[in-house]
């Protein structure tokens, strides 16, 4: 396995960056691909390795080049390709896919080009907290350095081409990935999502597309890519966001103030049930680790910090577990491993 | 409040006794009626007031009769009543009724007379664990220490006569508090209670005919008074009892090797939560409590002793609770005083 990967625990773990309480990430993407080849999407395959060498010469041109290491998703174990996906560097689809297939992940773990996956290069970059400006920064000036070493397919009418024309225009995805337990106690989170897709943005779950939201975490991203510069497509998105978390706020206020106690009760059995489980399921884990994050950031218990909350987050996830237990796992032995590895996190007196 | 109630926790706590892992208590209770008096449920009521005189110094007048607190409901103020049928010393019926009513209850509390019930006298003996020969004969000594004192309505054809024919005859009930837990874990509680009904016995909640079995506890009581000797009813009482105790322990070792994890995660998350959380009903409370006590008999869980175990299913009843409090709350601030109360009890550090 791939250590560099184990010690990095990435961006998506910090805890912190701006208005973290309710944002947990930022994930900014540019979908581009070569001009003159097919798409990954092509029926004839017999192209993807040469576009895989190709991108990936171009990568290791860049200044900071010797930062990026390379992922083959081919050579790559199931494992390694899972803990990749569970720490949203790539997607469900390019560890299920076939064929020359790759990853570039830099070593901080904040960009992430995906090779061959619905597009030649799915550039990322992914930051804690609220950070849209920036990581679009980032990932805007990747593709500067990139475009000067790959002819990428573009159109003065439509802008840049990808095979899904969702993507079409700017190629630009913006996600936030947000946590509204409030909303969900309160039972507000319905109306804000017809809000949310009336404003033409995308509600997803926790690992994107047609996912289920595990822990209250949704990912808002804006569906329109065409028609509109970047700018604007940020300027929306931002405005969006903004008013998501002010509703959070307020819902968590609401419930400081009049369902203290139901506040206070469903965090402390979270804790008492994470510090003494002998059976956890991940989607039970990230229900209660939701919990904690929601009473850690709002004030109401103190036994754990942000921190360790976001790493057990990561850790709990299904290859991330496995990984430490140092094998693989049948789904039942996973779940009394990961309870046993929760209850010696979290300090259980009683293992 | 009558202290004296309060500070004798009585033969419903002890957590001892024969078969006590299964068998929580025994109760066993004649019913009785004065041959020259009306009825209690008679429409005309105006005889009941004596007929409580005339019993209560039968009472008096017993070898004993300085050990027995009279109780007479219409001056109990309503958490009192509560709290002697909390302990299975008084029926609801006799919590609810109205006019002159009374139970005599002597010093270790496990004699309790209930006067102008359905029946002039229900003389019961309850005792921890399993004792069914033993409880019988303290009431049956009883029985003719007052039958020779007070007249009893008798029928040579059909023996003892009672306010509702599902008594006449011996008057005699046998009820025994089983704690089946495995069996219900193990989805075979339903297979027993067909067998017992089929033995024309009866099954009943927690608090009697008509309840709910909380926290898995289950009283089997005989349905045939009549045209059987008491010693039969005994024995075939015994015997059933003795079966279902049999298939109890069959499902707990079938727990104990197949399905342990599943065992140990139960327990220590009743333990989790019953230390942890901020709210809780008396419902959830004997179903976590349930839970500590399987696993502290079977050997897999030593936190608590059945002794603390059982102190607290009596203590978070509503009436106890507010005793204990001091002071009448509502149900909502019930919730909150059980979980602090629970949470000190079990030494949970963070309160």
């Amino acid at each position: 396995m791939n250590t560099r990967i184990h010690e990095d625990n990435g961006q998506w773990m910090a805890g912190d960056g701006p208005h973290s309480g309710i944002a947990v990430t930022t994930r900014v993407r540019l979908a581009r691909n070569l001009a003159d080849r097919r798409f990954p999407t092509h029926p004839d395959q017999s192209e993807r390795g040469e576009t895989m060498d190709a991108i990936r010469a171009a990568i290791r041109s860049l200044p900071d080049g010797d930062q990026y290491v390379w992922h083959e998703l081919e050579d790559e174990g199931p494992l390694d390709r899972r803990i990749l996906m569970e720490r949203h560097l790539i997607s469900r689809e390019l560890v299920d896919g076939q064929g020359p297939r790759a990853v570039a992940v830099n070593a901080p773990s904040s960009i992430a080009i995906m090779v061959n996956e619905e597009d030649h290069l799915r550039m990322q970059c992914l930051m804690s907290g609220l950070n849209v400006q920036e990581a679009f920064q980032r990932v805007n000036r990747l593709d500067d350095q990139l475009s000067e070493r790959l002819a990428f397919a573009f159109d003065d009418h439509y802008g840049y081409l990808t095979s899904c024309p969702t993507n079409v225009g700017t190629g630009l995805r913006v996600s936030v990935m947000l946590h509204l337990p409030a909303l969900v106690m309160t039972r507000h989170i319905e109306k804000v999502f017809r809000a949310v897709y009336e404003m033409r943005m995308a509600v997803r779950g926790f690992y994107g597309e047609g996912t289920e939201a595990y822990g209250e975490l949704y990912q808002i991203s804006n569906q329109i890519t065409c028609g509109r510069s970047e700018q604007d497509i940020i300027d929306d998105m931002e405005a969006v966001i903004a008013a998501i978390i002010q509703y959070e706020e307020k819902a968590r206020n609401e419930l400081a103030t009049s369902e203290r106690s139901q506040l206070e009760d469903r965090v402390w059995r979270s804790w008492g049930l994470l510090r003494n489980a002998r059976l956890m399921s991940s989607e039970e884990a990230m229900r209660h680790l939701s919990s904690l994050r929601l009473g850690v950031v709002m004030g109401v218990f103190n036994s754990v910090d942000l921190q360790e909350v976001q790493k057990l987050f990561l850790n709990t996830q299904p290859a991330h577990l496995q990984r430490l237990e140092g094998r693989e796992l049948e789904s039942g032995d996973r779940d009394v491993v990961r309870a046993r590895y929760i209850r010696s996190e979290l300090g259980a007196e009683n293992n």
